[in-house]
């Protein structure tokens, strides 16, 4: 029976709706999904690790990497860069494993344009005051920055449009539960499964 | 805010698939979800209580109600009628609550007809050979019957393709668990919260 691709999973949306936070979450309980180290130029934050949360890069060698077609994705945002090296996912969805990204809404509408197959599921605060205590919260940002990000959220809320699923970000584990419950009924969609059941038919 | 309607969840498969066991531990095991119980004109199996498996009916009866249009669907199948009483339905999905109905192939064809948005769940036996397996094991069918429902399953088969989701009763948890994945994937769907999401940034 012919191997079965896995799912690439798209985890976007606005800044400071804690995309990190849900996916590391994520990451900790879920063993059948991979996950996959975007690269960026912006400096790691306390508690970062370089290869974990992000493959931290100088700009010039960011640019570098462009220049070799080396991302599924790439995006400028808030001055820095943030790119999905593309190696690793081709390898990792040819074995038949689900891989998620967690990319700035930008970077999913690329992967979007190049790879519409894949699930897209945008991590939604409760509200944008939601999201504006959030972000102020975070406290490492400057105002200016904060209102920057904040018209940033308005226009990416608009874009929901372009994904498949809405997920709620009230808890950090509801929002877990329902991106697993969403990968679990991926796989159980009538177009991925009805080739094999076909094929059983006719064995017999 | 507007009341969102409740999802009609339709569970259907070949004869002996175990259609009922399946919705019968999704009923000891979430209280979030309605479950319609269906009229029939078959004889009660062994265990099979009126009111809670069925509205077991008379012949006489079940086409009165027919006449009456008091039914989301009906179907005549191996001899018997099956069908969903209306009323109760249309009331549950109005209050915001979920319902699922256990039905048979025909029946789900006709609610599919009328009620396109329910979410069309597939349940599926690993293989032909184990749908005999459990058909033979039931032990109240004689052999004509089990052939007669094998053709009939070969043409279920086909009807696959109407469904949105296919899930595998390989194991009955299992089985469970992934039509609880795909109720919560459903509520997660951007067609489904997007107007709720604008609304918020409305009112900002």
């Amino acid at each position: 029976m012919k191997k079965e691709k896995g799912l690439l999973i798209v985890l976007s949306g606005p800044a400071g709706v804690g995309k990190g936070t849900v996916c590391g979450a994520l990451r900790t309980k879920d063993t059948d999904i991979s996950y996959s180290v975007s690269a960026t130029t912006r400096a790691p934050r306390t508690g970062e690790v370089d290869g974990v949360n992000y493959f931290f890069k100088k700009k010039e060698e960011f640019e570098e990497m462009i220049e070799k077609d080396e991302f599924l994705e790439w995006a400028k945002y808030v001055d820095n860069y943030y790119g999905t090296p593309l190696e690793n996912v081709k390898k990792t969805l040819n074995e038949g494993q689900d891989i998620i990204l967690e990319i700035e809404v930008q970077g999913a509408r690329k992967v979007k344009e190049r790879y519409p197959e894949g699930v897209f599921i945008f991590l939604m605060p409760p509200s944008l005051a939601e999201l504006r205590k959030r972000i102020e919260g975070r406290g490492t940002e400057n105002a200016e920055l904060i209102n920057k990000r904040m018209t940033v959220a308005r226009e990416e809320l608009d874009m929901m449009k372009n994904y498949d699923y809405v997920v709620e970000n009230d808890e950090v584990e509801k929002a877990v539960e329902r991106i697993q419950a969403i990968v679990t009924a991926e796989h159980c969609k009538q177009e991925r499964l009805i080739e094999k059941y076909k094929q059983l038919v006719e064995v017999e």
